[in-house]
């Protein structure tokens, strides 16, 4: 198939963790449109599992939607080159207090790719340390406990929204259905 | 718990599809930042089901990772006041060329919280007739069939990484299982 290709780049915003551009393409038949394009330095998220299988959830306030949120523990990259499975010991240790023996690629993301090109890779962390919860100046984060089931269930019902979120605990479940068949 | 409080928010840059703000929060401590928000209009996808089981799936070109995916058909609403539902019928019609005959909630996500308020609601689409792919002057889609056993396994083999088309689809498989037990 003949693919839509871009002509040009331009810089036309930097904010404090996106850089914002616009882009020209041209399609096969030689029509031109403007599209938003949004460069992110990549993140890592974890599906943090107990012992007991219970997986520990961050509720922290979300200024995009102007609410609290239940979410998996996650984090941006300091910089594009770290690795997202540095990244995903960093932030699951600071954002909910446990530090992970055993880590396991379960997924990678990418969040929003009609104009974003942020990748998360989802990890499984499990053999969980109780340390310390280290938050940034801006971070506020209470640490929660259910079980699979009950976040199943919040999914469907749709309390639980962060498609990251509902990505990792979703996959998860149908990777340990398939591991018990 | 005490929470971060929006002081200001600024219109930085309008692009095509998105809108750049620049906003100034507050921690209940008093420390001031700034944080990146997007403001998008909300979209709608689909998992269409063809009576044998197959879902039908999209593989387009996308700019933001300069290259072809695999996702399930997805649109923007036309205005933030246009029902999802509408959007829905109307993208998967347009995409696949099949109309179909029922539509179902299946989730509601927000794809990228830390920055923006995108919303997508998921649908099932069943009992589909084949009509016409109508895209516009932009669009260049191929349509494909799968298994849910296909895309379970793209999607753990990391080759499917659309987080809208994870969750989507992880979402049903698990939706289905739960119905039949």
């Amino acid at each position: 198939m003949d693919s839509i290709k871009r002509i040009k780049r331009e810089l036309v915003y930097t904010g404090t963790i996106l850089d914002f551009y616009k882009d020209t393409i041209e399609t096969p038949d030689g029509h031109r449109a403007e599209w938003d394009f949004i460069a992110h330095k990549g993140a890592a998220c974890v599906v943090p599992v107990l012992d007991d299988g219970r997986i520990i959830m961050v509720r922290q306030y979300r200024n995009a939607l102007d609410r609290m949120t239940l979410e998996v523990p996650a984090g941006a990259r300091n910089n594009p080159q770290e690795p997202t499975s540095e990244c995903a010991l960093r932030e699951v240790e600071e954002e909910t207090g446990y530090r992970a023996g055993k880590l396991e690629w379960l997924l990678t993301l990418r969040t929003a790719i009609a104009y974003c090109d942020e990748l998360i890779d989802v990890y499984v962390a499990t053999e969980l340390v109780p340390t310390k919860q280290h938050l940034d100046e801006d971070e506020f984060i209470d640490v929660e406990y259910y079980t699979m089931d009950q976040l199943v269930e919040m999914i469907l019902n749709g309390t639980i929204q962060d498609a990251k979120t509902v990505a990792a605990l979703m996959s998860y479940q149908v990777k340990c259905a398939r591991r018990e068949q």
